[in-house]
């Protein structure tokens, strides 16, 4: 037989097949081979030792590829179990996939792992690498499989044969003595598995159902190259500083409380000041914009629920009630009543498109081991809108809105975008509501507005939701860290559902598009982010405090409190240390709380009406006059960054 | 037996009892005894035909008293009973109070009231009020009482003598025919009810219970003298006009939606823009006062909502939900929350006062019944701050307090205020929480701080929340009617219940008195109140549109466009009117959307540089230059009215 690969640059290989892929890579480039770690056909990734039996788009991954890291990372996940067996037979293995930058195993043993259990897998990971084992595959029947496991002791691998479909193939991969329940892809051997770090042990259920077997989950980094290792653990440690937790105390600016209820936060004063900064300008770029901002409540009535069809999909991560033989729902989104409000007039075609923007605090249930700080959380403010509008006017509002997101998160002192554009699987087909046209149009819509804008979007198959297409920004941090920020979601669900109406030009009328956008995401995982992103040490129009005024001993504090008059009165928010304390001790308390200007005054300033400046960025700048000092201020106040 | 009345002027009278009251009223004065309705001893009611048995505070009211309306008003529901019982023999009676400003009484008939039926009911009450009849009481026995409302199948008042504790008197009036179960007082006879009027038919439950029978409720109102009803009735009329559910929907403010729920507020675009403006003056006016504000959930763990004690006395008004075997409650009020932001940091006495506030969104269930569009509702943000002080700065945060209420809400246009100190009844002490000693230092501070601005108190005795004494402010708006705002409450209780602490100066640890309150109250009933005061005319600060510029016909419309750029790069919020229509249309939409400035272009202004101004107030002002006006508009904010 004869098998066509379409190569990346379009031209077609034609090979006697079945060949394996190994050998295909060659046929294309001995030189790529080499580098060869797995290779993509039709956008599925397979390992080299598989055996290629039809053609398709073809392209061989070596190590510049992002998808085979994501093979590293899972491989080194088997070497890890596999030296985990070796030194404790009793081990019985759960789940082990590739996360982000690395991996993780759930294991079961008798006691828990320590440091020095974590050294020794590590070490005997090394020399099993070293011996450069070959990853084999191997299909079983379903009985077969669940005998091997069986007989092994292995009852997680039999419970989750069982949970597979019954469509699914059964493989299975050797790895030495180390055999695993697994689809693959692996790299060929682990003469590749040079790089890699164990960093921590956590609890997790089995399924993460917690009335299940509480597991020990074994996590792990994996890269190509040891200087990517070595900057990966650098950025950690980076990361470590920057805790926004640690800061976010330490700064006053939130927390959270126990008492309260895990996930819910509470934004202290310092805080408060911040998120209302981001706040202001957030309404007043909205404002600019031409959008309408509204509030609307947080509970509202089932039957609502019922219509938008969360009940049908989402009713596990909301909270509700009944009260008076009602069933109330704590809004895990906007979306409803913003359509209620859009709903509340006739409108237009004139009046289109039509933006509704709302600072929306949402609630949703997430597993209590999925909480992290207030960049995962139960209960977060949302910066929503919902756009109306023709279908002739989609790509242009969706071109406006990736312009806006970056030049909202620009201001708010991020340079560097990422695109995903997640589009259906057409193979798919009956999971999406709306037309093979409309779809095709909506996701043409979108491209064209990121091509309109320049920005390069990754196409993302299949992962669209089943309401729409949608384009997801990241962001890049000072660390160099992505983190998903904005997302753009088309909706052709919502309209028909509240038979949402506009009247058109021709008097007939007809459902407007729906467009879900938050460019921040919500407020309190952008604060999170934003908090690491500056280490705590915001630009000066979002510091809580700006200025403090230190004076060097009590003589001069009503000289200190002019200073602090005056600047507050131009628009600073600035504050007096008034404390009895050396004016050394109170610079480096102001240091502490990342204050960025400290005016410090004495006789000499007060004979002269000055103030010395001490910097967060430049230390020392020595006597200057207040009005300069608060004209400067308020100029970089205004430039944002 | 002699009995002592002491009356107000704290002379003392001796006279031989037990005599009528009318008779006390005589020997007190005969040309006050004329013109009495009822007597007040040691602080109760009671009727003219009564026996005094024994001395004490003596009273005489007339018609110029408080307390006498509400005799009057209770008396006109009887007469109108009676007069129901002559049209309708087949009436059954329940309920029939007086209320603020009249009385109702709900009835039970075969069918419903017409408003024919209302005019011959007012009528035969006429007749009967000519004839001067007496209220006369009698006192029964429960069986007897039973027996005598069986017989006449007044099945309600059988019920209710159920209901009654078993140390209670029962006693009836006889009016003519009409006889009721009541405690009293009432007038003397119906020569006194001259001035009423039956106002309006709505459905009532008995006892409030949705699951018992369905009643009539007649609402009537009625005063001593003619001019006072007809007062009453222009009031009504000023205030239909005035009603703030027409109008928020009528100028696209606000709304409820039932398919979201009763009780729960949408803001519209124009309303947002005005409470976002109520919103920062109060948040400046906070900081410049040395608040600290916060954000806090909306959802907290039941745990909280059992230390405070709500869960003991408030569990009714309570949303409460069950998540992983947690009960959540929506919250009701803000202070746990405040209480744990307080405790995050261990404060010492120089922390104090510490004021924290926050613009807290909670929800209570209230029966839907009760609900009445902004100004009972089920979902509302308090404008809410706790004061955490020693004993020492109570009564100076008081006055701070009772004076920053003032001037917020001078600034939004109220000036007229009144005061109620509500203290404890010392009769029953066991009821409130905290010492003799610390309520009557408590109840001193707040009377001192009122006294130290000049504000005269009315004293609510046994009328404080159990958790201490509390002062409250009415406004009067514009149409004279007294709403309630501000609640300055002190509060033993919590700082124990949850163990709040600060080191005090001697190291020790003691408890802060903490202080709640309320400034405006609620922004959706402080919303309410504004837009009924105003008629939706709002002062500019406050519009939600400042300017509406209109062009003439359509080659005005980029100047038009021009002049409305440049009055916003003000800060001032205009519109341009766009549409396809005479300026006349224009003009009249404008008004009616109540928008206080129009500006008019057209091709004298373009060439001139000009715009023709016309204002809501003073109607057409002729051409003035942009900047004169722009000049004239911000001064105008800046002042606010």
């Amino acid at each position: 037989m004869k098998i066509a690969l379409t190569l990346p640059d379009d031209e077609v290989l034609e090979l006697d097949g079945p060949l394996p892929a190994a050998a295909a890579a060659r046929a294309v480039s001995e030189g790529l081979a080499r580098r060869a770690v797995a290779v993509r056909l039709d956008g599925r990734v397979i390992d080299l030792h598989s055996e290629l039996r039809a053609g398709g788009r073809f392209e061989v991954l070596t190590d510049n590829d992002e998808d085979s890291l994501q093979v590293l990372r899972h491989s080194t996940a088997h070497l890890m179990a596999y030296a985990v067996q070796e030194l404790f037979p009793e081990a019985r293995f759960a789940f082990g996939p590739d996360v982000e930058n690395g991996f993780y195993y759930d294991i079961l043993v008798g006691r828990p792992f320590t440091p020095d259990d974590l050294a020794r897998i590590e070490a005997r990971m090394k020399e099993l690498a070293r011996a450069k084992l070959p990853f084999v595959k191997t299909i079983m029947s379903r009985e077969e499989a669940k005998r091997f496991f069986a007989e092994r002791g292995q009852g997680f691998k039999v419970e989750h044969i069982d949970d597979l479909p019954d469509a699914a193939e059964i493989s299975i991969y050797e790895l030495g003595d180390f055999v695993d329940l697994c689809e693959g892809p692996h790299v060929p051997d682990t003469g590749l598995l040079k790089a890699f770090k164990l960093m921590s042990v956590a609890g997790a259920y089995w399924k993460g159902d917690e009335k299940r077997e509480q597991l020990q989950r074994i996590y792990g980094t994996s890269w190509f190259k040891a200087k990517d290792l070595e900057a990966h653990l650098t950025m950690l440690a980076e990361a470590e500083k920057r805790d926004h937790r640690r800061l976010g105390q330490q700064l006053g600016l939130f927390g959270i409380k126990e008492d309260a209820g895990a996930g819910l936060v509470f934004w202290y004063p310092k805080g408060t000041v911040l998120r209302e900064q981001i706040e202001n300008h957030w309404k007043a770029e909205h404002r600019r914009r031409d959008y309408q901002l509204i509030v609307t409540p947080h509970i509202f009535r089932g039957e609502l629920w019922r219509t938008s069809g969360h009940f049908d999909f989402y009713a596990d991560n909301m909270y509700t009630f009944d009260q008076d033989g009602q069933t109330y729902v704590v809004k895990p989104m906007n979306c409803p009543g913003h359509i209620l409000v859009f709903q509340n007039e006739l409108h237009s075609y004139r009046d289109l498109p039509l933006r509704l923007a709302e600072l929306g605090t949402v609630y949703r249930y997430e597993r209590s081991g999925t909480l992290h700080g207030l960049l995962r959380v139960r209960g977060f403010t949302q910066d929503d809108a919902h756009i109306f509008c023709t279908p002739a006017q989609l790509a242009g509002e969706v071109t406006k809105l990736i312009d806006f997101s970056q030049e909202l998160q620009r201001d708010l002192g991020f340079n560097e975008f990422q695109a995903e554009l997640s589009v259906r699987d057409p193979a798919n087909g009956d999971k999406y509501i709306g037309s093979d046209g409309e779809w095709e149009e909506a996701e043409a819509a979108l491209k064209s507005a990121a091509d309109e804008v320049g920005l390069a979007v990754k196409r993302m198959e299949g992962e669209a939701v089943f309401y729409g297409p949608k384009i997801d920004l990241k962001l890049r941090d000072a660390i160099g860290r992505l983190w998903q920020t904005t997302t753009i979601q088309f909706d052709f669900n919502l309209g028909r559902r509240f038979n949402v109406q506009y009247v058109d030009e021709d008097g007939q009328h007809r459902h407007p598009y729906i467009i879900h956008r938050a460019l921040l995401g919500s407020l309190e995982r952008f604060v999170g982010i934003l908090t690491e992103h500056f280490a705590g040490e915001f630009p000066l129009w979002l510091a809580p405090v700006q200025v403090a005024v230190l004076p060097v001993s009590a003589p001069f504090r009503d000289y200190g409190g002019q200073v602090t008059e005056r600047l507050r009165s131009a628009g600073l928010r600035a504050e007096l240390d008034t404390r009895d304390e050396k004016v050394g001790y109170k610079i480096r308390q102001a240091e502490l709380q990342k204050v960025p200007y400290m005016l410090i005054v004495g006789s000499r300033e007060m004979e002269q009406g000055t103030v010395s400046l001490r910097s967060k960025k430049q230390g020392d700048e020595g006597a200057v006059g207040l009005e300069d000092f608060i004209a400067r201020a308020l100029d970089e106040v205004s430039r944002k960054h």
